[in-house]
């Protein structure tokens, strides 16, 4: 990315393999491969294991659960439940290649989600393991290399989840192509011709910006009400249908602060599976300064002065304020725009 | 945008008012206000008229039929029609406001989309208009301070047309915030719970992108077989669920060609409304050169030297190949990339 930082739920170590979603006989013998992956979702929470932390603290991160074929068969069998196909590992095994499947030497991940599970049998099986549950701030504290796995698995998930009948007509759909498309099963219907996106699992684009004071020395920070004490962010909003990602960040900081933006650069993007963003992380700079809050979302907006902001990552002095921990694009651009000038 | 072009379909006359979509009152004086102005698609193919284009030629552009709300009455009544309200105009009027709403100098903008238009009668009182029909390569001919419009209205109608059911229920659902939102009549739904996005009209992130070779003289670029003879574009794909935007580059570019992608810039966004993506451009390093085309979406993928390239828009010599229009940001790419170094 150009703000050259690696953004949390963005790395990733599967390689998808989209090519095999359509290989029914490939993935089927992957998926009861004993060298398979499966992690587990029980109503859109992973299933996730405290690990031994480097550090003593309590805030030690969760690793993911990796069960195998013969932990899930049941489960996989079960009608409330729905299958993903991930991807398969980056690093290959040196094993030869065979021609019965799953001996290619790639190891497949799968994803479930369920909402009926026999949690008593997973606790036994698995001592000490959770559901990460709610989803915030708990997915944050995830293991940074498996963060961007769970962030493809809960997204598209979670898009099963709400996505169940056909938008066009109503009827029920099939999954299909290892969880990547639901068709409609009523043939007569129209989602069926022609490209559409339907059949798709959803991604939103939401615009997020640290507005810029045209004196270059301030920027715009938000809170919303739900926000912990103290805490500002920056303005963020979904792109709209018929819009650049230019015009949204213009459209939604005036919205949401009355501030007027000139010219936008892009800087680093972060997948959000919560249920399924695209944050398009941008520095916005104001050709106007007069703040009026659009009450409906924001409590209050603020310029703050880039020694604040720089307090509050140096905690030399008492902050007047806080943001959002390091996982979030939010805190990846104020820092980023801290360090173009100041060499932090 | 970084390119510094403004892409066909991104220019903006009207200002959305998005807070107005909640204000019923102020949204039903404005629909019956003679001041208003409505745009009018028959499945999704606009109303336009050709103008008196500048060249002679018979590419001359289309104009937007603007019809009054005497003229659109009966067909908003008809239960066939979509109504959506798409802003106010930027220049305001000077009128002096008034409290009965309709007179407060604000122009405001409405899209309809019928299924069964009395067509006779408007191509009695609208000589020469016509439907533009199919959506490509017609919706390129528009004026291009319309084309903006027209993307914004036919993005919208397109998702109605395609969710007017709910994809969590399978119920009906009903049209409220000025056409900007869907809510589900089945009130023990689960989309009423929570904000999801099930209610909320669809855009779809696409990359698309410019993969430069690692010599820094060459480019890659493939044509689908549906392609006239001859054109060759750059590669694109949809973001997918729990991916930033770089990696959907690195990998639709490797699915598609087989060519291994470093470093990737951002150049510049375009909305698309067929049906309503959001084109996300870039140039993007090749680390390898090999290409291995993956022939269910790409005929051909061919490495291009600078000259070639620049042989495509000075028309000097007989250049060996076509790229797609100068509306399409496959083609601002191309030529940001030509001008970068060459100052064309
Ligand atoms: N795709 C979407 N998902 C969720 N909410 C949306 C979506 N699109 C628009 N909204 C609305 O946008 C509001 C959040 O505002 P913003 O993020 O500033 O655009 C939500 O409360 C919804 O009313
Ligand atoms: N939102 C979407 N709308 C339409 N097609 C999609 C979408 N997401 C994935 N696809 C699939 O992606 C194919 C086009 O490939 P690409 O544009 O390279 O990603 C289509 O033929 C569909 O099978
Ligand atoms: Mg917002
Ligand atoms: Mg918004
Ligand atoms: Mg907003
Ligand atoms: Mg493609
Ligand atoms: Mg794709
Ligand atoms: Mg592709
Ligand atoms: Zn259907
Ligand atoms: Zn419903």
């Amino acid at each position: 990315s150009a703000g050259g930082q690696e953004n949390y739920f963005s790395r990733e170590f599967l390689n998808r393999m989209s090519e095999k979603r359509t290989d029914s006989q490939w993935l089927e013998a992957k998926q009861s491969s004993p060298a398979s992956v499966y992690i587990l979702f029980f109503n859109l929470n992973p299933f996730v294991t405290p690990t031994a932390g480097e550090t003593s603290e309590s805030r030690a991160p969760f690793g993911l659960c990796r069960l195998r074929w013969e932990s899930v068969e049941a489960l996989v069998k079960q009608p409330g439940t729905t299958l993903v196909f991930l991807g398969v590992e980056k690093q290959v095994k040196l094993v030869p290649p065979s021609p019965e499947g799953g001996k290619d030497g790639l190891t497949a991940w799968f994803a479930l989600n369920t909402d009926s599970i026999p949690v008593k049998e997973l606790e036994l099986s698995y001592p000490n393991s959770v559901f990460l549950k709610p989803p915030m701030p708990q997915l944050l504290r995830l293991n940074p290399n498996e963060a961007g796995v769970i962030a493809q698995a809960r997204s598209v998930l979670a898009w099963h989840d709400r996505y169940s009948f056909c938008p066009t007509c109503g009827s029920r759909t099939k999954v299909c192509e290892g969880g990547y498309k639901r068709t409609c099963l009523n043939e007569d219907c129209r989602s069926l011709q022609g490209i559409q996106n339907t059949c798709y699992p959803r991604v939103d684009p939401v615009v997020i910006m640290l507005v810029i004071h045209p004196d270059g020395n301030q920027c715009l920070l938000g809170r919303k009400k739900t926000f912990p004490a103290g805490m500002f962010s920056c303005l963020a909003g979904f792109v709209e249908a018929g819009e650049s990602m230019e015009d949204a960040v213009r459209r939604e900081v005036e919205e949401e602060s009355g501030v007027k933006v000139g010219p936008v650069q892009y800087v680093s993007s972060q997948p959000w599976p919560m249920p399924s963003s695209l944050m398009i992380g941008c520095l916005a700079v104001a050709v106007s300064t007069h703040i009026k809050v659009d009450e409906d979302e924001i409590e209050e907006a603020r310029w703050f002065t880039r020694q604040q902001v720089i307090d509050v990552f140096t905690k030399n002095s008492q902050p007047v304020f806080t943001i959002p921990p390091r996982q979030a694009i939010a805190h990846q651009l104020i820092k980023y725009w801290i360090g173009v000038n100041a060499n932090l």
